[in-house]
């Protein structure tokens, strides 16, 4: 197996040089920390993910978790794994101090997140899962339930989990049917089936909290009805010991990849003993689970970023290493055959990939700043901006990672010819593994929806507002580099684009309604994907020219000046694809709203 | 698993109303066929298909080849079918009647190819690669040779395979070493090794005939030194026992998907005991075993077709069947859930995986007819244009299929949601299976090559004139109707389009040399594949139109208005990409020929 598996100078480059996360230690809440302390942090990150979670990437997927005896039995590993993780404080990165957490910025945790998933995303779906479903209890929970589950959570000795997904309500929320009836005794009476559920059985812990959304007895119907209940596998007795919930297991999933992670099938109060603790106000469970549900789909985001990176990394250690052919021209076959990474479409497929993923991964950070930035502000000044440019954001975060890492896995696998399709090498798997992220935490047709229908309208346009003055803020500062005028043109050109065509389609809606308006939104969000990232490649260039300006190493130069160079790919390949969409963007003919069901027949 | 794989209606519509094959019958070479006996060997695939293949499409997943005891054992009906396959002349459905053949026109028999690979891929390719090896020997080998395998091949009771590739030499075939040193006995004594061979080894059959890449002793260099050898795993001794030629299974590789079949590493000679028989004059051996190999290319754009084909039926019947969520503005939680279908993405996702799937079984069938007039007309008129237009086309009608093949199948599984992700449902096989095809028989990289840089250069770009001419008669028709009118417009302009970037490209040539030249070709066969595709919709609209002027069945107006649906979709969301790669073809900047090697450190 290739050795790298992602950059550690290209995640320094996007830290403290395209967005500066040192400037954060000037604000209170994160004056603790320093460049120092941040390269430790990453670099202890490396170590686990080296160590603890690359070694057993194919192994996971080989010996996949099974259900035996009513308990799921995962790769023996995990248990170990999580601890470590609780121990190193790996499942509270970015919780308050008064909560004995790390309070690291978001780009650091993110940094780190990424390290790990890009050793084993599988692996590292455990601790991250905890993490999600410890915060939720922190934000809306009460002192008790915080002090009864969240502390074993974070510390790797539970599992946590959010339960969403019923076998009749996937992506439709509003037809959850799980019940919970009040008690006399402080506690709801739960009931109900729960699939797709990320490890949601597990024998590596010894307790599995679930997140679970369910609806009380007599609630409004649809999404109003939906309440949060923390639902323990194992109850705490006020005694502390541990006493059955009645949450059975009933299947686990056998996938195309992700194998890893048990994704379970649950059955909550067969024998009408299942307990379930509200969390916050009855009702108002979707809103409070919005905010793990929006922190899992940047980790989506994250994760398939991580993904494609490794596989860019192993694809590019095979294309320096593997011999095959000469350059065009050299038909005399007497001449040594060259690297594959000689010949002009590996180095087009290299470069495909690389385009992806170091884009994909600045969108990261940038979106993480944002929350950091929120929270280095919060009482100082308005932070509402930083907010709403996540929220519009975070549908393309979860999506063109996601979309694009299935197309740059693949070109992986390319370049790895016959071999590229034979478990010997490690992109395979890749390409499995991938497939699950336009899927999870809202399909990439949901997510469209919800850029067109809700992010881009919300607050009357103020978030698409305050993101086209991002943008506009990096063209001007590219203009101060004449090697970056031919990209930030063209990206002031597309940004120009995007908002005649927004205008366009609100007209749409106004003439035709919503369903015409949204019936392309998956095209409008791989539009607005496009020109995101190719605003994120022209953030990089400016602190690339601004490194090039300076005095820098021989082995800097050649750094800065690949990117810059993938920077120039990006430009060349990627970008133009929104004229063929734009096209379709505008046509507004109805077609796929308009044609019934009955023409598919034959 | 859904009950159908693919629809007669619309293959019947491609045989008989676009591409009319009754037409040829009236042609001496297939004067004893008509309509009905047409009907009948298209009734006995299906039946076979269904009955023989369909049933172990998963199971031949499940439990794939293996190697044991140096032998490859396959699943246990793999004998079985080849057996039936042989004895009902499947293995030899283009064979002249003189050789024991049906004679069949290549439409039919690739009809039924597509009917039995949309079944089950990796069943299908065992009489497949026989096939292709018995009409190599036919074509190029000697009386004596002929009669000793040939037979044998088409009773399904040996495998035929062919074997090229070399650990040092996969796309690259002037660097095989495999050598072949004359005896004074007639044979030569064979020593080498070959990978990623198709079937290479088999306990289904009572002996595996590789049709051999290899090198007589002192050969010229490259692949002007390359022979052709029948080197049969055991040797037919004259009174016709069979004797262990020493062709030794070193390996069965595991692979991503297509697992039915194997793929064998074998070592040739290990103990000086491997003859090999010269097929033909030394040295001519690459031109020879091109006929396999095109013809191997249409089999696989061909499979794609196929295997696309079956996961849109399968997800088409689970978007009909899988109930969630309200139409757009249906927010009253207490109306019904409405099927998936009833989306407009999932539409969406419907007519992209029909468009491709039934495009790019139009162009194969495009293809075939023109194989079927050569015969026809052979001796009769000049055929060098239909061979002409079978050459330019074959790495569009290979590519096509393949690479958006992959994108259909992945809007297939999109559509059923994370259950598409499970094995519960054949989608993730499906996914998997169609990953092997724009890598075998020669990958797009080389044929994005062969199109730009040979096929559209030869006999003085003959061909791609003649291809103008035929898209121009489809144009001329196609303005008939009214109807068509629409789509006849951006088709022309597409083509012209097609013709200034091609001239454009031209002078790139002379002026900046072949690699700049042919640095982008994958995009352009990209480019040239999806007006390719276009131009067939446009045929199929030309046959829609006249059907639907006559009088029909509100049945068949149905049918006929779903295809001019998608044919309509094709126009409005697939023919626009073309805009975003023309940019990116014009610009000619070498930016992956200039980059070196090192810009990917860091």
């Amino acid at each position: 197996m290739a050795k790298k598996f992602y950059s550690e100078r290209n995640l320094k480059f996007l830290l403290y040089e395209a967005f500066d996360v040192n400037a954060l230690t000037q604000y209170n809440y994160y004056e603790a920390h320093n460049r120092k302390s941040f390269d430790l942090v990453l670099k202890s990150a490396g170590k686990i993910a080296r160590d603890l979670l690359w070694p057993i990437f194919e192994q996971m997927d080989r010996e996949p978790p099974e259900l035996r005896d009513g308990t799921i039995k995962v790769h023996a590993d995990v248990r170990k794994i999580l601890r470590e993780f609780g121990g190193g404080g790996w499942i509270s990165t970015i919780v308050p101090y008064d909560l004995d957490g790390e309070q690291l910025p978001l780009m650091i945790a993110n940094a780190c997140q990424f390290i790990f998933m890009a050793a084993n995303y599988s692996a590292a779906a455990y601790p991250g899962l905890s993490d999600g479903a410890a915060r939720l209890i922190e934000s809306f929970g009460s002192k008790a339930l915080y002090d009864r589950y969240v502390p074993k959570l974070r510390e790797g000795i539970w599992q946590g989990t959010m339960a969403l997904t019923e076998p009749e309500a996937g992506s439709s929320l509003s037809d959850i049917t799980t019940t919970a009836s009040p008690t006399g005794d402080g506690h709801y009476q739960i009931r109900g089936q729960k699939i797709f559920i990320s490890a949601g059985d597990s024998d590596a812990v010894d307790n599995v909290v679930h997140l679970l959304l369910g609806k009380i007895d007599g609630a409004p119907a649809g999404v109003k009805g939906i309440s949060l209940f923390v639902v323990p596998k194992k109850r705490v007795e006020n005694d502390g010991t541990l006493t059955f919930n009645d949450v059975n297991t009933s299947g686990v999933y056998h996938k195309l990849g992700y194998r890893g992670c048990p994704i379970a099938q649950l059955s909550f109060g067969d024998n009408d003993a299942c307990r379930g603790y509200l969390v916050g106000e009855p009702h108002h469970g979707l809103r409070y689970m919005f905010q793990m549900m929006n922190e899992a789909r940047i980790g989506v985001g994250l994760g398939a970023t991580a993904m494609a990176t490794a596989a860019y990394y192993a694809s590019l250690a095979y294309a320096k290493e593997r011999k095959q052919g000469r350059k065009t021209g050299q038909k005399d076959p007497a001449l040594p055959q060259v690297a594959i990474i000689e010949h002009a479409d590996v180095k087009r497929m290299l470069f495909f990939q690389r385009a992806i993923v170091e884009g994909a991964l600045a969108l990261a950070m940038q979106c993480s700043k944002y929350v950091d930035m929120e929270k280095a502000l919060n009482g100082h000044a308005d932070t509402e901006p930083y907010g709403l440019l996540l929220d519009l954001l975070t549908p393309v975060l979860k999506t063109y990672p996601s979309e694009m890492g299935i197309l740059s896995i693949s070109q992986g696998l390319q370049c790895f010819g016959g071999s590229g399709f034979c478990d010997d090498y490690p992109l395979e798997q890749y390409y499995r593994d991938c497939r699950i992220h336009p899927i999870h935490e809202g399909t990439t047709a949901i997510h469209g929806m919800d850029l067109l229908g809700r992010k881009v309208v919300m607050n009357n346009g103020r978030a698409i507002r305050l993101y086209f003055d991002e943008v506009e803020k990096t063209i001007t500062a590219a203009r101060g580099y004449s090697n970056l005028i031919p990209y930030a043109d063209p990206l002031k050109d597309a940004m120009s684009r995007l908002s005649g065509l927004t205008d366009h389609l609100h007209k749409v809606r106004l003439e035709k309604g919503d369903e015409t308006y949204l019936a392309d939104a998956t095209l409008y969000l791989e539009y607005f994907g496009i020109i995101c990232i190719a605003w994120q490649w022209l953030v990089q260039g400016v602190a690339l020219q601004s490194a090039l300006n300076d005095k820098c190493s021989a082995k800097d130069e050649r750094f800065y000046n690949g990117k810059m160079t993938t920077l120039q790919f990006y430009y060349a390949y990627e970008l133009p694809k929104i004229n063929g969409l734009e096209i379709r963007l505008r046509q507004n003919d109805g077609l796929t709203v308009e044609a019934s069901a009955a023409l598919f027949d034959d």
